[in-house]
C-alpha cells in the first residue's frame, strides 16, 4: 500500500470518529439531556439490521455491514432535522461517500461505495432490512427516552409509520410493549449471583 | 417466528442499546470529561476492522461483523479496567453471549454465538483483524483526546504494543502523525463551498 | 392584538429557545467536552457589538440589536460547519426569518425582518461591527478553550483574518495577549472581601 | 483609544463570557440534568423583551438592550437562589456594573451604565418591558424542562405571579397552552422538504 | 514518617478521588442523564448514617467513619450493577483494602482497615446504621430522580425491602412521603429575604 | 422520636443532597468540563482530614467528622467564589447550620452544631486538619484538572499558601510531585491480573 492509500486510510477512520461527537440532533430538538451520538444510533442500527435481516432470511451479515456506514456521510452532512430539510439541499449521500473515500486503496473504496449504493438504492433485501433497522433503532431509542422523561411522541409515531418490513413492524409493536430494562430483571432471576 | 422468540428479540435489542450509556471505563480513569460510550467505540472498530481486513487481504464484512459484537458481553459485565483485572475474575465472553441470546429465533443464536467464538478464539484471519480494530480504534481515540488536553499517553502506548497485524501497525504509526482534523481541512480546500 | 398573532408570538419564542439546545457544531468538530450553545454565542455577540460600534462610532444598540439575531436562522438551518457549506445548499438567512416571523403582529415581524436584512446586507456601520462581533466572539471562544486543553488554532486563525473593523481588530490582537480570567485576578484586588 | 480602554474593553468582552459557564442555579435545585447558561437566558429574555415592547407600544430596541444586561452583574454576584436571598446581602446591581465598567471607554461605560440604571429603577416601559421578558422567559424555560420531565411547577408558579404588563401575562397563559415544538410541527407542514 | 509513607498516602488520596469521576453504575442503567458519582453518593451516606445512628443511640461518629470508606474498594473493582455480580467474582473489600493501605504509615492503615472490616462484618451497631445508610441513600436519590423524570421504582423497592434499622425504615417511609425541595420552601418562608 | 422530628431528619438528609448537584463554582469558572460537586469535594476532604490528623497525631475521626460538614452551608449559601466575596455579605455558617438543624432530634442538632463550631472556631487539632484537608483536597483536584488540559496554576497556589500544618504542607509538596495515576499504574504492577 503506497503511503498516501495510507494516509487516506487513517483520515478515513479519524473522519468516521466525528461521528461519536455529533449528537443526534432530533434528541437534542426534544430537549434530551445527554443525547445518544450518530455513531451510538449506527452501533446498534446495524445489530438491528442482523436481527431484521435473520427473521426475514436475508443476509444478515450484509444488512449489518450496510447499516454500518449508513450515517457515515453526516461527518460532511450533519444530521440535518427535519425542519431543516424545507431550508437545505444536501449532495446525495453517494456522492459524499465518494469524497470520503477518494484516495483509499481501491478494493476499499470500492467496497464501502458499494454497500452505500445498495442501501441508498433500497431495493435488495439487505437493504431493506437495514432502513427498517434504521427506523426501528429510532423508536427504541425514543421509547427509551420516554421512560427516561421526555415526550418523544412524534418520534415513535414517524418511525413507526416509516417501517416496512414484517418483522420490522412486529418488532416495533413489541418493542413498544416492553420495559427497555425486562431483559436486565429477567436475566437477575436466571441466574444467582457468584 | 413464536411470541417468545419476538420478546427476546426484543430484550436483545434493548440490552445492546445499554452500550450506548456505559462509557468506556479507561477513559474515566484518565479524567476525560465527556468520554466515549462502548458503543461509540464499537461502531468505529467495526468500520477500522473492515478497513484493516481490506488491507490485509481477510473477509472485510466477517471482520466488521465481528468487530461489531465485540464488546457486547459488557452490558452484563461492564467495561473492567485493567486495575480491576487484579480484583475481578469474570464469566467468558463466549458464555455471557450465550445467555444474551438464549431464546432468540435459533439461526440468530447461532449466528451471533459464532462470531463470538471466532473472535474470542483469535485464530481466523478475520479475528485478528478485528482484534487489532479494537486496539487501534483505542489508540486513535487515545490521540484525539490527547489533541483535547488529556494525557492518554498510556493507552497508546499499550494499545500500540499490543497490535499484532501489519496493517495495523502501519496504521497505528500513521495514526500518531497525523492531526485528527487533517482530513476536513484538505478535504474543505479540495472542494468549493456551495 | 389577535388569538392568532399572540399564538405566534408564542411559538417564535420557543422557537428561539431552541438556540440554547443546539451547540455550535465548529466546538464539538473540535472536540470541546461541554461546548457552548447558540444562545451562548449570540449572548456575547450582542455586547461584543455593543463595544465595537462605541469605539467605531456606530449606534451602539442598533449593533447589538442586529447581532442578537443573527443566528436565529439556525433553529431551520441549523449551524452548519465549514465542511458542511461543501454539500449543503442553504436557503438565504432573510427567507428563513420571514418563515419565522409569518403571522407575528405586522410590526414586530418587520423589526427582525429589517435588522436581519441589515446584517445580511452588510453595508450599514452597525451590520458591519455585528459582523466584526460574530468573528471576536468566536476567536476570545477559541481562546478560552485552548487555555482549557483544546487545540483551536484554526478558528482563531480563520476568525482574525475574516475582522473587517479597525477597533474589532485592536480588540482580537488584545484578547490574544490577554489571559481571560485576568480581569477576575484584578478585580480581586481592587476591592477588599466584604 | 487608549492601550488602557482597550485591555479594559477585553476584559470586560472576557468577563461576560463566564455569563456562558455559570448555569442558572434555580435548575440546578430542580435537579435538571444540563440546566441552561445565565447567556442561554439572558439571549432569549432581550428577545422576548422586544417582542413585549412591540405588543406593548414600548420601544423595541430600548428593552432589547436593558434586557442583554439585565445578568451580568452576576459574573460577580453569582445567581443566588431564592433560599440565598436569605443568607446574603449583595451589593446592588448598579455597583457592580460601576465596577465591571470602570476604564472602559467613557461612551461605553455610561451606555451600558445607563441601560443598567433604567432597568434597575423600574421606571421607564421600556424597563417594564425587559423586567417581564426576564420572568416570562423563566417561564417559557420551566414549561420546556416539565415536557422533559422534571418537575417546574413552583417556577412557574412564580414567574407567573410576577409578570405586570398586559401583554407579559397574555404570553405567559398562551405560552402555558403550547406544546414547546408546535413550531416545529406547524412549520415542517407549511412548507415541503426541499 | 518516611518519604516512602508520605508517597503512599498521596497514592491513597489521588486513588479516593477516583470516587468522584466513577458514576453509580445503576443510574447510568436506568438512564439519568447526569449521575451522582460514587464520592456524591459516599457523602450524603456518611451523614445519614450519623443520622440513622444518632436516632439508634449508636455512636454517630463512628457510623459516619465507616460510611466514609464503604465504596473506597471501587476503585478497583468499579460499582458491579446487579447484574453484573452473576457474571463477575470479586475479590472481598477487606483484601481491596489491604492492598490500598498497603504502605501507609502503620497507624492509619489499621484505622482505615479495621472500619472496613467493622463494616463488613455487619455486627456493630455502628456498621448497621452505616448499612442502612447506604440503603436509604440510594432510596432517596431513586426518588429525587423519580421526581426529575426518570423511573427508579426498582431502587426503591431493592433499598426499602433491604433495610434493618427501626430507624432507616421510618426514614425510608417518611422520605417516600416528603417531595425532596420541601425543606427549601420551608426555609423561603421561615426567614424573610435579606 | 415525633414525627415532627423525623420530618426535619428527612428534610435535612434531601437538603445536604443538593451538595451533589452545586458543581464546585471556582472549576466553573476556570473553565473545566465537568466540574466535581461540593459533595465530591465533601468526600475526598473527609478523608484527607483523617490522613492529616493521623499523621499529626490528632484525632483521627473526629476531624473526618468536622470536614464532613465543613461545606454543608453552601445549600443555603451556594459556593461563592472570590470575586463574589467583594460583593456578598454571607450569615455565618454556625448560623445556617443552626436554622438547617432546627427541629432535628436534639442529640443530633447537637452534634453538628458542634462539629460546625468546632471547625469554625479554628482551635483545636482536628479542627486545623479538617481547614488543611480542605485546602490540600482543592489542591489535588487543581493538579488533576491541571493533568487534564485545563490551567489551574491560581488555584495551586492559592491553596498551597494557605496550609498550615506540617503534615499539610509535606503532602501537598509531594502531590505536586506525582501523577495521579501513579498509584494506579504501581498497583497493576503489584498484582497480576486474575
Amino acid at each position: 500500500m503506497a503511503d498516501e492509500e495510507l494516509a487516506r486510510a487513517v483520515d478515513f477512520l479519524y473522519e468516521v470518529g466525528l461521528l461519536k461527537r455529533y449528537k443526534r440532533t432530533g434528541w437534542v430538538v426534544a430537549g434530551v439531556a445527554a443525547p445518544e451520538s450518530i455513531a451510538d444510533h449506527s452501533h446498534r442500527t446495524a445489530i438491528t439490521a442482523a436481527v431484521i435481516a435473520s427473521m426475514e432470511g436475508a443476509d444478515v451479515q450484509r444488512a449489518a455491514f450496510l447499516a454500518l456506514f449508513h450515517d457515515t456521510q453526516e461527518t460532511r452532512l450533519t444530521d440535518i432535522p427535519y425542519i431543516g430539510k424545507r431550508y437545505l439541499k444536501a449532495a446525495p449521500n453517494t456522492e459524499v461517500t465518494a469524497d470520503q473515500t477518494a484516495g483509499l486503496p481501491e478494493g476499499l473504496a470500492e467496497v464501502i461505495g458499494d454497500a452505500v449504493g445498495e442501501y441508498e438504492a433500497k431495493e435488495s433485501a439487505a437493504a431493506a432490512c437495514a432502513k427498517d433497522a434504521d427506523k426501528l433503532e429510532c423508536l427504541m431509542q425514543a421509547a427509551e427516552y420516554r421512560e427516561q422523561g421526555t415526550d418523544t411522541q412524534a418520534w415513535i409515531d414517524s418511525s413507526l409509520a416509516s417501517l416496512k418490513t414484517a418483522s420490522g413492524k412486529r418488532l416495533a409493536e413489541e418493542a413498544l410493549r416492553t420495559p427497555s430494562l425486562r431483559w436486565m430483571h429477567e436475566a437477575r432471576e436466571a441466574r444467582p449471583a457468584l
